[in-house]
Formats: structure tokens, sequence, C-alpha cells
């Protein structure tokens, strides 16, 4: 057995707030000595880290759902990894679990840390390392919830989801399809749409980057929009609340297009279309739903099994990467759920 | 018995689109000799008519919750009054009723328009004529199911409204206080908000042109807002999305702010607070309500009997006044629900 003392711990700190897109100043590179866990702890070697459009908000130093993270402080993540050391008698040394690792190669648990970073076990019979950071994990938890409980599909219905390749995106449109909704996604380049359309089974999706949304709900969402999941906010909001139907529920789970933002976000200026057609905008955080997140993830665990659901995930090699790695979610030029892969 | 068809019927027409601030222009005002109803109809002597904020959305050309008024047609409104000749055994000569009489001193409402007219009869020891355009009519409709079924007011819970002073505003407040919220109102003047704390019993009332709402906002909502009755939008829609609480409520009711732009509507660009809080923003359309009216009515003719409700009006007489009076509305000049008195 490897002395765990001798290993070297690679981590990626917050070093300064960015105005707008975050740059390389923004972090710093450090190292530490790897620690054995105390009675009760765990030590997981990171194997990948979960990249999402949220550590932007996370960056900012403002009151919001969570703390933000601290000047100096090892940058926030999901991740999966596998337990290689433990004094718990939950966990044992191959176990593989999802946890809070930060951007990070080892993450030390101690017992009373175990709740607070979501420590718990995977089952890689239901999906791989990659699906539980996407699909199975926090992104698919999102859609999934944002869908059903705020969405509250019904078979015919027409949903539209921007970020539609995105991990979220993959998620919620899919799952829409199986319950019978009529699915139309919005994603930046010809790749991508022809990816949700013709591998996820969409109904049709809607090319930003090549032009006119407005003309393209209107081809074809030609009975208006029930459900508008919204990961991307700014002017495609505003096309779709301009064809929204009497009742329509617009989640709001992001706003992509206003992070990086350095003047005020982008207010939907058609948000009048609510009053007229009595529809809904309701915003939804995922830790909301922790103790049914199994449920969820049993029955999407389930359409991957028997190929009702697929994921796609955009892996990108080498923890040094993260600074360039995590500027591709706001370029959009990651295809399908952005993983940073720390380790095999 | 007058003979009914000497007697002579003014109207105000919508003459022409406003652009803006709806001017003179915008009108025209005509006569039309009186007709007697045919078998079933019923002729109505207006005494009143209501003056909202609605009415300048009716006048634009677009897709609403209702088609807009046709140019050279007499231009919609709320009104009530006296039954004066009747073919419809459901009518006396004498009752009281209320109907959409138009900006008109008659209204000839034939059978199949009573439906369509909302031609119904009103009990006025449950209140007088002004107050069922007021609190028991259309915009105290709005006000009591926007709060009740969109608000779901839960006693101790803070509660804001916008235009507290005004038909919609006054009533949503009052209810709220019943239902044991803390009530905030928004009002336009010392002493309107004065009439709002000292009269009606709000907890406190901020002056938005005093000055700073978000200040007030701090001040009298220590524990944050859970529920938000819109009647304005713009900045202080803004400003109450920065101090809601999670799972607040906001029910979207009108813009009066905005109704009067040339450039386009203010979007709220706080809107992300809904995100952070899991909250929720709803529009409301009174008319969905209608078969639930009669209940509404008996709850709150109830509060005015035993004092716990009050109302008031800003009575302005004469037709012919129309357009300058309608114009008070967007000035906020009026002081409580706006009425145009039309005949004694």
């Amino acid at each position: 057995m490897t002395t765990l003392t001798s290993l070297v711990n690679h981590q990626v700190r917050l070093a300064a707030r960015p105005v707008g897109m975050p740059g390389p100043e923004c972090w710093s590179h450090t190292t530490e000595a790897v620690q054995e866990p105390a009675e009760g702890g765990v030590l997981v070697k990171t194997h990948a880290i979960s990249l999402d459009p949220a550590m932007r908000g996370w960056m900012n130093d403002v009151k919001s759902y969570i703390p933000p993270v601290g000047i100096g402080e090892v940058m926030r993540a999901g991740g999966v990894g596998t337990v290689i050391a433990s004094k718990n008698p939950q966990f044992a040394v191959g176990d593989a679990v999802s946890v809070g690792t930060g951007v990070q190669e080892y993450m030390l648990v101690p017992q009373d840390q175990i709740r607070k970073t979501g420590l718990v076990k995977i089952d890689l019979s239901m999906g791989n390392m990659t699906q539980w950071l996407n699909v199975l994990g926090m992104p698919g938890m999102t859609g999934y919830f944002g869908l059903m409980d705020v969405g509250q599909p019904k078979a015919g219905e027409t949903l539209v989801v921007s970020g539609a390749a995105g991990a979220v995106g993959q998620t919620v449109g899919q799952v829409a399809k199986i319950k019978g909704c009529r699915v139309v996604g919005i994603a930046g380049g010809k790749a991508k749409c022809d990816w949700v359309v013709n591998e996820l089974g969409f109904d049709a999706c809607i090319d930003y980057k090549a032009g006119n949304v407005k003309a393209g709900l209107k081809e074809h969402c030609p009975q208006g929009v029930d459900i508008y999941f919204d990961n991307v906010g700014g002017d495609i909001l505003d096309d779709v609340l301009a064809r929204i139907n009497r009742k329509a529920r617009i989640i709001i789970c992001g706003a992509i297009s206003q992070y990086n933002n350095t003047t005020p976000v982008q207010g939907p200026k058609n948000y009048l279309s609510l009053l007229v057609n009595r529809a809904r905008m309701e915003g939804i955080v995922v830790f909301d739903y922790a103790d049914r997140y199994h449920l969820a993830v049993a029955e999407m665990a389930g359409y991957l099994k028997d190929g009702r659901m697929k994921s796609r995930e955009d892996v990108v090699n080498g923890l040094n990467t993260f600074p360039e790695t995590l500027g591709k979610l706001f370029s959009g030029a990651n295809f399908g759920k952005l993983v940073l892969k720390v380790a095999d």
C-alpha cells in the first residue's frame, strides 16, 4: 500500500473575484500533503469534477442560495471518485462515491462533514462515473425535479428547453419526451441540434447561433409553449414568453447568457405575457429535493438501462486545465455535460 | 313615463390608437337615439363608470386576454346603473345592475348579450353604487382572487402591495390584514400613505414619490416579503424582488408604470431572485374567477358591514370629462378607486 502521506494533492483555489468572464488571475494552483482520515473520516481520490454554470455565481460575493466561495478557498465543485482510505464503517476502500470534492485531486471528509459535502456511495451498475455527474448527478436532479415538480408536464403539452445539449437540457428533454410531451430544444450550432433530435429524440431543435429563435419557435411550436425550462435567460427568454400558452409554466433554472455581464442582468421585457396568459415563472434550486434524489436516480437509471435515455459528457483531461475548461461553458464550446477528468 | 326614444345617448368612442399617453385625439364624442329593448332585452341608464388602468391595454391593437376595442367603437368600460326598460322577466324597471356599459349614458342589452356584457343585479344593501365598482366590483374581485388564489396568504406573512390606495390595492391590503398578514403598502404621496395606514389599518406605507422605496422596504419588511401584489411594475418590482423570501409569491396584476411607454416594457432585472428564493411570479386575469365572484362579494360585503373593511372612491362628474379623467390614473392623481359619474 502506498503511504497516503506521500501523496500530493493538487488544488485550484479562488484567488480573486471575477469582473465579467473569469480570467486566469482568478485562480491559484496549490499543493498540499494528503492527510490520513481521522476516526469516522474518509479519504476520496477524485476521478472527475463537474463543471457547471452555477459555479460562476458561487464566485460572486453576493447573498445567494449558498455562501460564495471565499478568496483562497479550494473552488467548490461536485465530483466523483473512489474511497482510498476509510475510518468509517459506512465506506470501504474501493467504494465509488459522489462528493463535493472541490477542484482538487483528493478530498478528506471528516465524519462531521459527510452530510455537508454530500458524500454518498454510487452504484456504477446504474451509470458510469461521468453519468453520475450528469443525468444521475446534480444536473440530472435539477432537470428532473424542475421539470416534474415545477413544470408538471402533461402528455401532449409542448415543452421548450434552452441549453438543450447541456447536462440539464438533455435530462429535461428526454424525461419530457418519456412523459409524452412534444419537446423542442434550443442549442448553439448544428451539431448539437442534430444530436438532440437524432440521438435523443427531441421533436425539433432551434439553433440560436444560426439566427431567428422567434421564427423557430413559431415553426416548431404550432400549439404554443406550455412549459419552458430556462437555462439561459436574455433574449431567448423573451422570445419564448411571446409564445406561451395560457397557464404555462416557466422554470427558471439559470441564465447563463447573463452570468458574465458587467452590466445589470437583462430583465424579461415580455414578462407581462405572464399576466395575459395567467402563467407562472418559478425558480428552482436542486438542493431542496435532496431527500428525493434516490427516486429520480432510480427512475432515470432505468431509462438509461432500457435505452430510452442517453447521455453525453464532454470530458476534458487535467486539473490544470480547469480555468480554460470552465470558460467553454460560457462560450457554449462544450458539447454535452462538461466534465474535468482528474485521474483514471 | 318618458318616451324612451326621446332620450339621447351621449357616448365616447375610440377614435385613434394612442402612442404613449392617450391624448384628446384618441376620442370622439357621439350621440345616438336610445332604442327600446326587443323581446328579452334590457335598457340600462348608466349611473357611474369604472375607470381602470386595464383600459389602456384595451386601446392597443395587440393580442391579449380580450380583443382590443375597435376604432369607432364605444370605449369598453364596466358600469353600474338602473334598469329603465325591460322585456326580460329576470330584470325589472328600477333594478340596480352592474354591466359592461361602455363609456355612454345608456346601454341596451339584447337578450343574447346579457352574459357577454356581464349584466347582473346588484344588491345596494351590500354596498352602494360606487362600491359595486370598487371592492365589490372588478377591482375588488381582482384583488381578492389574486391575493387568495395566487398569493395564498398565511397569517404572520408579510405582504406588500403597490398602488395601495387604488381600487385593487385597498382591497388586497385590507383582506390581507383580515387574513393575519403584516401589510405594507406602496403609494404616491403622503395623503394616500396616511390614509391606508390610518384609515385602512395597513402596518406601513412607503411613499414612492418621496424617494427611496428600497430603504422603505428594508425598514418596514424586517422579515422580508412573502407576497407581493404588483400593480405597477418598473423599478418598484425590482426593489421588491431584492427583498423576497424563500417561496415568495408575486402576483402580476398590472404594470401601470409601463402602460404608456413608447419604449419596450422594462423587464425586472432582478428576476433571478426567483431562482435564488425558489419563488414564483404569476399573472392573474379576473374573468377566470367569474363563477366565484358571488362568494367574494358576500365575504367582502360582510367586512364592509362590520367595519373591518372600508372603501374610497374618487368620483368625477360628467361623461364629457372622460379623456382627462382617465389621465388621472396614469399620473396617480386619483385618490381611491376612480369613478366617472354619469347621472344621479
